[in-house]
């Protein structure tokens, strides 16, 4: 194979359960105030999706994992999830 | 049943394709400068997770979908996507 097969990343990344979420208490209150009053336990996150050369979904999720400690996740007060498929090309 | 069920929610909101995505593009050239150069398609979206009290799983996605148009996301210029599921309770 001459190149790199690429897998495509999804992160999601989620205030650690406990922590506060102002963002999601907003939503929850927003959603009050407009009729939704049912609504409960609001947590609001941020999904990275890329594409990454990787031979396998390991050596992806891998790298996956070093970026999300390095850079797009704070773990001190944030928890991520990785998810690994496969490009649409 | 004395109460109605609860369904938990997850929206996850994205800037349609071709619109630009300018965290995703910052998150792309930091990964860039921190050695990941083969990464590609960064995408940077928003999820919310909620429980709402529905009997059914379409009555819940339907919630869900108007939440959606009237304040979760902007259909202008953004995509959602609605993932129905059972509350761990």
């Amino acid at each position: 194979m001459a190149t790199t097969p690429a897998k495509r990343i999804t992160v999601t990344i989620r205030p650690k359960a406990g922590l506060r979420d102002p963002e999601g208490n907003a939503i929850l209150h927003a959603l009050a105030a407009l009729g939704w009053e049912d609504v409960e336990n609001v947590h609001v996150g941020k999904t990275v999706t890329f594409d990454v050369g990787a031979d396998t979904d390991d050596a992806a999720r891998a790298e996956a994992e070093a970026m999300c400690r390095k850079i797009l996740a704070n773990p001190v007060i944030e928890d991520y999830e990785i998810v690994v498929g496969d490009t649409g090309s």
